[in-house]
């Protein structure tokens, strides 16, 4: 019999009335043969609540602490769904972290699952009966509770489909699907039937909030299939997430992410010796902040200029570093930038066929907008423009770049 | 150093507010030399609203999921609680009941306590923490969570004083004492120095709310001191429960008690014949019914009235049960009075003091109230009166009976 994990996000179980349409979902799969799994988020706004009574309580809370208090979070969701899974006649367990266990390290807030122990998941599904799993939450080897960092229990799902080997993770969520670029900005932005987990990854870390980083890097190490699909509307079929094959390698450009919420800081005039980078960016990585973009221009005087970009919210920590610095190797200057956008295509296609970048620089030049910052991998380039344009830029590349016939049907090979 | 446990109930824990008042009082008494142990109730209405999501749901709740539903009360506050003292300067660290472990029966709703592992409790004690503990809540033989009941963090602080042979476990509550009635009602009322565990016990049954019942019999049976005291001004004493003394028994009653919640049914013209009131009160324990005070009065022809009185709730089902057998048993008829008063004196002085009864009898007499059942034990007598008078008759007995000058004080002999 097929065993699917199913995870259901905040919204998805927002109200009575949703766990209701949840429930009732399960039941429909569960009557048409299916083996269950489901993952359950806190109720909407239920996590930012327990954060916000901790934070009364203390300017930096206790980690393990919080870590206990916003686990209930995912804890009465799961209980909830399982009381209604019962009520309506399919036999339904709900297990906790503690209950399986799903063992951690010990890093709270932001903890990395280490195992899963599936006995009792096993033994319920052997028994006829929905197993409903709190996401999100784990078990330190002190039998601390942890949790997984934000928006984790998508990785807590895919960790689950790995461990009992489900034929596929569906995530349900408030959107239908994996789109070539965010249709708020893009009018002809369209549902992709098909992404590579490599380029799933590259969206997610450009600010494609459609699933968690984590949770894609786990489903591509241990192969397990991926479904993005809308919890109000079944009907609709949704993204698969799975290795690429031959037919994916025809799509040249899958998609154009934008992320706003970019910083730039250029420091002027530095001393090009050999240590450089080193020497400034080992105490920008050493306050935790995480560098994306970094260009360095060669120079004819010895001399170069360094510029890279931060998320926004680092941008202040992230200058009185460098401004401190500026002064130990004698640059010449600090300037920044508060907001630039970085716009990205992502596809697949580019491993094979030349000339996506030059045609990118082509359509931006067609539109005049400067391009002040480039970087490239196997399957991305990535242009930091000015903050203004950022919208217009990315509808440009997307209706130049992307077909816009939507991929052949068919079976799936995952 | 002394080992204190300290209970806060649900409206103590009620608000951040009343949560920063929590960690204060711990502070302070932590800065005092005491080692604590800090058992906490859900903030107040948070178990009521637990219970009516998941009864938004389902008629009838699985009990397993509606427990570990439940529990997250408790988890919240301890978490708070525990932040709380950690920003001002307290290291705590809090336990719930698959932490510790607290091991209980699987009687969801109402588990029993089986035993409780100190371990990481007595480590962290060991290590200077203020350890606050989720109350109310248990784990089953295999790792499901329970309950204990209603009111049952009280029995989870009195549990653990037990297990770690505290010197006092303190339950804080809304009201600052024991007093020898309810003083909203008996103008005269006033709180009690010291009472025993065997008074507390009949005070508990009898409808007085300030302490669980399982509570105080798990005290008595430990001999864990018990003190009740107010959680808003911790300069007032509160009321000292433990085993008699030589000093109690001077006090001839200890307060006087009104249970408003009851109901009576006669059973009238039953044939007298030996078995009869097993045949009548199985069925009725059968049905999960408590009956509580049973009069039989033998007669001449042969035949009886029988008496008997139920909690206000049971009423119906009680009655559907006793009309199926007046039929069988011949009866010549089935009387009800929906709601009758229920008073009692209670005193531990009554073991060696004669004509408490009598003197009570006469009371009532003075006040022309009409004693329609009488029901006496070693250390109490309770009469059932018409309800419009209840009131009336509490007041008449508790300023009679109970003496108006306060106990002695001094040292606590517990």
């Amino acid at each position: 019999m097929a065993l699917v994990v199913k995870k259901f996000g905040g919204t998805s179980v927002g109200s009575i009335d949703r766990i209701k349409k949840v429930a009732d979902h399960a039941a429909r799969a569960r009557a048409g043969g299916s083996d269950l799994v489901i993952v359950v988020s806190a109720m909407a706004g239920e996590t930012n609540r327990l954060f916000a009574l901790a934070s009364e309580l203390s300017e930096a809370p206790d980690v393990r602490e919080n870590d206990a208090l916003v686990a209930t979070g995912e804890q009465v969701s799961a209980a909830l769904l399982a009381i209604r899974l019962n009520a309506i006649g399919y036999p339904a367990i709900s297990f906790l972290a503690h209950q399986m266990p799903v063992q951690t390290d010990a890093n709270h807030g932001r903890a990395r699952i280490k195992s899963i122990g599936c006995d009792r998941v096993r033994a319920a599904l052997g028994a006829g009966r929905i197993v409903v799993i709190a996401g999100y939450q784990g078990l330190d080897e002190h039998g601390d509770i942890t949790t997984l960092g934000r928006g984790a229990s998508d990785l807590t799902a895919v960790a689950m489909a790995a461990a009992l080997k489900a034929s596929a993770c569906e995530i349900f969520t408030d959107v239908d699907g994996v789109y070539t670029a965010d249709p708020n900005i893009c009018p002809k932005a369209r549902k992709l039937k098909r992404i590579s987990y490599d380029e799933m990854l590259e969206m997610a870390g450009l600010g494609a909030k459609v699933l968690q980083l984590r949770s894609v890097e786990l489903a591509r190490r241990f192969n397990v299939p991926l479904v993005v699909r809308s919890s109000f509307n079944e009907e609709i079929e949704g993204t698969w997430v799975g290795h690429e094959d031959q037919s994916m390698e025809d799509v040249l450009v899958s998609g154009v992410a934008l992320d706003q919420n970019q910083s730039k800081i250029t420091l002027t005039g530095v001393e090009d010796v050999p240590g450089l980078a080193a020497r400034i960016f080992g105490p920008i990585a050493g306050a935790g902040i995480v560098v994306d973009m970094i260009i360095q221009n060669a120079s004819a005087d010895g001399r170069t200029d360094l510029t890279f970009t931060v998320a926004r919210g680092d941008l202040r920590a992230a200058l009185d570093l460098v401004k401190t610095m500026a002064n130990e190797i004698r640059a010449r200057g600090v300037r920044h930038e508060e907001q630039v956008a970085k716009v990205s295509v992502v596809g697949i296609g580019m491993r094979s066929h030349a000339g996506v970048a030059a045609k990118m620089f082509q359509v931006l030049a067609n539109e005049r907008i400067n391009i002040e910052m480039i970087a490239t991998s196997e399957i991305k380039v990535s242009v930091v423009v000015n903050s203004k344009y950022g919208e217009l830029a990315m509808r440009a590349l997307h209706d130049a770049l992307v077909d816009d016939k939507p991929e052949a049907g068919g079976a799936q090979t995952f």
